[in-house]
């Protein structure tokens, strides 16, 4: 075993944003080395290193080469461009991403794979435990899929094997059930502002409504106006919504859509 | 005061469905009587009412006159029409919806007022405690406000005054933070299914989602591809969404609004 020597194992952040910050974080908790912290940023690389104890770079060409693990935490859209930059590396390549898929590594590196946090990162989050989010693994053969299961073992009780055609879904589906739910509740906040009303009037109801999911299918516990093809209700809402036309726009598809996915 | 000769009040509950099953249970638990379950179906006013231990009715006629207060909990588009069959009361006649206007009560009635739970109810919850939830109230005059105030904060610690302007805006969040918020889960439902997927996958995700806007406005956490603008990622869900041209439509729209939104 590659590892059996080392007391601890190694790790390259090649990223200092949220998701890079959190995952360095847990590692470092669970006894992993964090060596080095990879930013095109200096601000960005200094501080993280500094709470993970780790050398700060700036240079794709100074990431060392005898590392266990490396972690590539970049915004999706700079994964493939990165790679080109990073040299060539035998310890394991690993990058984050929900809708990236395993060959963009696979066709550089002789050991890589994937570690899908499903999550939301954000800086306005100081501590996140990893111990009960899902992790979604995938590696290029059975060397670098048993050293991830190892270490997705260690940070969290939740992992799963997830190829990369699943994995795009799973993105896509957590695109619609936190991103656009967040701006749902954006919308929500910006009508109640206007009436001078607190969107935490609204949590419960906005609790329940998780709740509910957890006991039912969501098609099952539909409730308001469109499900209940209230077209007056519908009709008021709309009229309210006349100096909102986008908001006006969102409330008309959704509104059809769930009239015509729950008509018998 | 109008009660103060009565040990217990009396509450006729008008309706048989979700909310007046929660309401019921909640006033019959606080002490209160319920004297009478009115409902079209038999079978439903039977049912409700023997839980709560009332005498139930099929015909508004039969609405007995001396009640302290009635609660209409109909849908929507139900309550204009009933409150014509409904006899003359000089009890307070309160209304639990978020869209109707007091107005369309006090035209008929001496003493009336809305109590608006802001609250999902459905068959699939056995148990609702009203504790919690917040209670939008509003009346016609001093006598029935602070009736109705009492009741209210007899079943919860969160009453709020609010007018019918301002209860519909409430309405109108609630269908975007709720309603739509739960068809989006459906749609995330439903894709996640075609991998063979389970929803609870998303959970931790969706939790986290919720505690975020408890700390921060929506539109300061708002995550994924659309608030970062990354063009291939979106391109690719497009292409994901290919043989569901409905939820392309909504990927589509709901991108548009966050991109649009979001740019400085």
């Amino acid at each position: 075993m590659k590892q059996a020597s080392k007391e601890f194992k190694e790790v390259v952040l090649i990223g200092a944003g949220n998701l890079s910050t959190h995952l360095g974080k847990n590692l470092y908790k669970k006894g992993y080395k964090i060596s080095q912290v990879f930013s095109k940023s200096k601000d960005s690389a200094n501080t993280l290193s500094k709470v993970l104890k780790a050398e700060p770079i700036t240079d794709f060409s100074r990431i060392k080469k005898d590392s266990d693990f490396y972690f590539i935490c970049l915004k999706d859209d700079l994964i493939s461009k990165s790679i080109k930059k990073i040299p060539t590396l035998s310890g394991i390549v690993i990058h984050t991403s929900g809708s990236v898929n395993l060959n963009v590594l696979s066709s550089k590196f002789e050991n890589c794979g994937v570690l899908y946090p499903i999550q939301t990162f954000n800086k306005h989050i100081k501590k996140l435990s990893f111990s009960n989010i899902p992790l979604c693994i995938e590696a290029n053969n059975e060397f670098s899929y048993s050293s991830i299961k190892e270490l997705a073992n260690h940070l969290s009780e939740n992992v799963r094997d997830i190829n990369s055609k699943q994995r795009q879904t799973i993105h896509l589906a957590a695109v619609f059930s936190c991103n656009f739910v967040n701006y749902l509740f954006e919308i929500a906040d910006n009508l109640l502002k206007k009436e001078k009303i607190d969107i935490s009037l609204l949590y419960p109801l906005i609790e329940q409504t998780i709740a509910k999911i957890k006991t039912n299918a969501p098609a099952e516990v539909q409730t308001g106006p469109a499900v209940r093809n209230d077209i007056k209700t519908i009709e008021e809402h709309l009229k309210l919504l006349e100096n909102e036309k986008k908001y006006q726009e969102i409330y008309r598809l959704l509104t059809e859509n769930i009239i015509n996915s729950h008509q018998k």
